[in-house]
């Protein structure tokens, strides 16, 4: 089998550094580009140590341009760029008929009022949201095999949707009930040299940010409210916790009138049956995030409280997997017909 | 003045470590004794490199007997002791007439059947949790003043007592609304040699435990019970992250009808104009657990959001300060009638 | 190609994760067993989390017996054994005709005089401490191709002699004048329930420890002899610091007389042209240990200070790994006559 | 007894936040004013959240001029400030008869020559370089006493000075002989937006830097060579390590011949005697920054390896008390006569 040719644009963040480490492992993929302004001419290798010696440490990168994109042949384009900027490259990528899975939030929202509302400026793109996939395979697999563009879900949100559509769709769970806590690592917050995101401004600290409107509440509102078939509004607080990586979602919820434990369970059981990457937690165990760190996991449990008639559902996923750049491949493999554990489970 | 003596019973864990730091500093104190029954003999120096040259380097260790610690002389003794020992030193020393500062959970719970529940055996000593007072100064300062036995409360109790308890009093929550979300460093587990505290598997990891019916939980529900003056049931999940110290809570409720920002914040105004640790955060400002590592402030900050009519409230402290032995200190303060900062801000 | 069935014997300490991580992704392997006696019958997807839904989940521990290990068929055997445990299984499996790769210090060590001034106990086994073969690849790799018993080098050993050894051969360093430093993540201390191993004992900690004679000194000093054809004996002081995984290991040395930096760079291309798991670093480069954990890298730098007339040499692995781990993989890629970066390089 | 008026300039880094925290439990001092060009109007409790409700919470940032400062009536002066800039306010203060205590660079050099080498420009005040005297009170105690400017030594200098200098006085060690490996906390290099500081980058990564030749080197040389009365060259490697405080040095040297391990007791033992922050461990105890944390102490050990001829000496320091605040308010006391000890035990 010829391999497929891929291009990474903006592979100097976080995400774009995990997007080669895990295509450098698949068997099915050949990394044909990388590009990044600022690093044009020298190779992954050199501005990445630890890609020294692997097999695409001496991949130079090419400047960040359609032309030279294009010029590759690839027919797969990763964007992982900064909100705003990915929109630029994403249009003319998909006018000239290249499938383009961005990482940012520039696709993610249908309704472009809430996009103004939480993103503070007019939607460059709406056509492209319209026609846009949501990049979470779990709920739209069947949706992202012929996508032309992949809106890949935030780190956050895939840790609540993936735990609450089976419940929302079922109406197991009462839609106005929902309040959650998140606690994230600090590559969540990208490569930015910001005095905040220092090591001994995070290491020893705990602390709450963006409450109480964080951006990815649009998208996982949207998402939530398609799944109920209602208008679906939440709390969520998210956290920053001294770890590289990892993201802890607790999640508060009433269950409706007479549903037990066993609902979800079969509900689960039922959504997730041909999901390889949800692990359903049993007996005891509770989720832990060094259980899921480097891996496209998400594992979930849950606790009914008959004390106080409500359900905690916790999960554990690593932000930059499957929270970001593993989910992405987790697209390719669909997009390509490939098994979607492809490169991502060894 | 002459200095009051203190005998600190059961100095070898966190919190007697950190009693004994802080009482270090206090300038009304002496202590004159601390015990411990593996380190008979040794100096707090040669245990605890930390307080070499210290003003306690060469305090001895003694025998941990009721005979022991009452020939010192001390009016006032700590016990920092695991749950269930505690008893077994209250009851002789306060029917010698001392008075008794139990950092254990022992006393805590005013009624048997709920300690039983939660602790799963028969309470030892039903008569003096009746005596006993609930250590947290900011709801019980009179209380405390003449207390022979003091109760003080849990590390992951204060930080939602403080923040609850003047909402409570004047009916501004929903009492059944209340979901809390906590997450703690883990020298609130202890100084135990057990393979889940290691810092190999601390580290990097984000996890929930004790879902859904943590032992602090009866503490919390009978005090929020006492002041809403009706039954109150909530939801709590504590989380172990790596931090050494710090516990940040996430608090959410429904305001009751009408209720706005104002209400909160004239509720705390009023509550705590006279309780120099509590710190009610202004402006944009969240609370942070580095803001309050090492000292025995609470901070506080809350939102509410309109859009799911619901409240966040956060609050920051150090377990190990505020949530244990500075509390301790503070309720010894209110005993002696000293100040209430007396040794604790400097 | 059918695949080569493995056993790892004692897969629940850290390098025998480490072990299960490798060989999962090993194209070549099939790993027929894994041993445990306190596991026996449970899954490695029950008692590991992290492997649920993996490749070895359903993976049954067996029980660590002669007869269980040679039922599986296989022909390689992995002993993630304490010191001294593993001998009892290498006399009865080498015997039996398997080739035994053992991470342990049982037959690192040629002189059993040695090894009991360094282990404190007579050596069970001197007839296989003389048969066995240095795990080094990048030194013994024609003498492990045919092996039958692999003493894997430890952790801190590795991290010294890679850099040392072309540099002893050709008499570019002093022998006497050798000093080491190294650093150290906590899983090199196994996965031990102690309290000095606590993640509150080990967080904002740096400590030396075993000065001055650290168990790893003798074969270090076995291995610079043979290279040196000299008596060379070092300084060397292991230092415990918060990270989970990672050695950076600073070397103090007198070059020899007219020795200039081009020297060692000649050596070291010379001596690891064919090892790909050596990186030189080039330019201003400094080892950092994050470019290397999780991978089987050694990462090596040097600077020549003309001042003091010395030179310093640094290097970076992952203890785990290269450290351990990975490197008795690379044994067995060599053993088997597979690329030696199979299953190590994705 | 009136309190002693101090200012801080430039009190927005790391050793002016700590020096605010060290002057707020001092008993003899009243911090006057604290001085950034950033934060000008704004009060303490407002830019560090974590003063709030402490003594100078409402202290008002002021302009750094030399007008405000001299306006404040204070006589002594902090400056807080990076090397360079430090200049420009020693030399009016100095003219001005206030006495200065200096954390910066700028005058610890006497040879310009060599500050010029490693620095790399010419020195702008060679007369005040000349009349400072270099703030370690455990060498430097009698002149201290009277200086009007004080140059508080380099974090690094301090770990090696204090254990170095006494043997060196004695020819205890071979002054050619000196190799040195630090590895030092986040904070040393200061509160600086930079990408290699982030919270990700430092986390789980060790690292060297500044390898061959650290600034630091020549203040280090030029007093290890003044107690040697030769020159004398060392080789100094510092580390980056994932810790907010603290720095571990472990220094190798040939003892001289006949020099057994209680001349160098008697050595500390005999300039040590009245130096109360210096702690030579006993026994078996090594040490570890965790017991230093949070003090002004230095906890020395050493251990002679007869093997290899060498002494291996290990220190732990607080780097920003011990390192830079803790020692700089250690010189104001020797300075005012004051006990050494004031407002840094308690």
């Amino acid at each position: 089998m010829s391999l497929e040719k891929v291009v990474i644009v903006g592979a100097s963040g976080y995400s774009g550094e995990e997007l080669v480490c895990i295509l450098s492992r698949h068997p099915n993929v050949e990394l044909t580009a990388i590009t990044s302004r600022q690093q044009v001419g020298k190779t992954l290798g050199e501005v990445y140590p630890k890609f020294a010696s692997t097999t695409y440490a001496s991949l130079k990168f090419i400047d960040s341009t359609i032309e030279a994109i294009s010029a590759t042949g690839a027919k797969f384009v990763f964007l992982a760029l900064p909100h705003g900027v990915a929109t630029e490259f994403a249009r003319p990528l998909v006018a000239a008929g290249l499938r383009v899975l961005d990482l940012s939030a520039d696709f993610r929202i249908k309704d472009v009022s809430v996009y103004k509302e939480y993103y503070g400026e007019d939607h460059l793109a709406p056509e492209l949201a319209a026609l846009s996939v949501y990049g979470l395979p779990e709920i739209y697999r069947e949706e992202i095999r012929n996508a032309q563009l992949i809106a890949c879900p935030g780190c956050y949100p895939t840790s609540m949707l993936v735990p609450l559509i089976p419940l929302m769709k079922r109406h197991l769970i009462k839609p106005g009930s929902i309040c959650v806590s998140s606690m994230s690592g600090v590559s969540g917050a990208g490569r930015n040299a910001k005095v905040d995101l220092l090591y001994v401004e995070c290491n020893e600290s705990l602390r709450p940010y963006s409450v109480p409107k964080h951006r990815h509440l649009a998208e996982v509102e949207q998402e939530l409210t398609i799944a109920a078939g209602e208008n679906v509004r939440i709390n969520f607080t998210p956290h920053l916790v001294p770890v590289n990586r990892g993201i802890l979602t607790t999640i508060y919820a009433a269950p409706a009138d007479g549903i037990e434990s066993w609902h979800f369970e079969n509900a689960y059981a039922e959504d997730y049956k041909a999901s390889p990457f949800v692990r359903i937690l049993k007996g005891d165990a509770l989720p832990d995030t060094k259980n899921v760190t480097g891996t496209n996991f998400i594992d979930i449990a849950w606790r009914l409280d008959s004390r106080t008639c409500r359900v905690v559902i916790m999960s554990a996923e690593d932000n930059l997997v499957k929270g970001a750049s593993g989910q992405a491949v987790q697209c390719l493999n669909v997009m390509c017909g490939w098994a979607e554990t492809t490169g991502l489970i060894g």
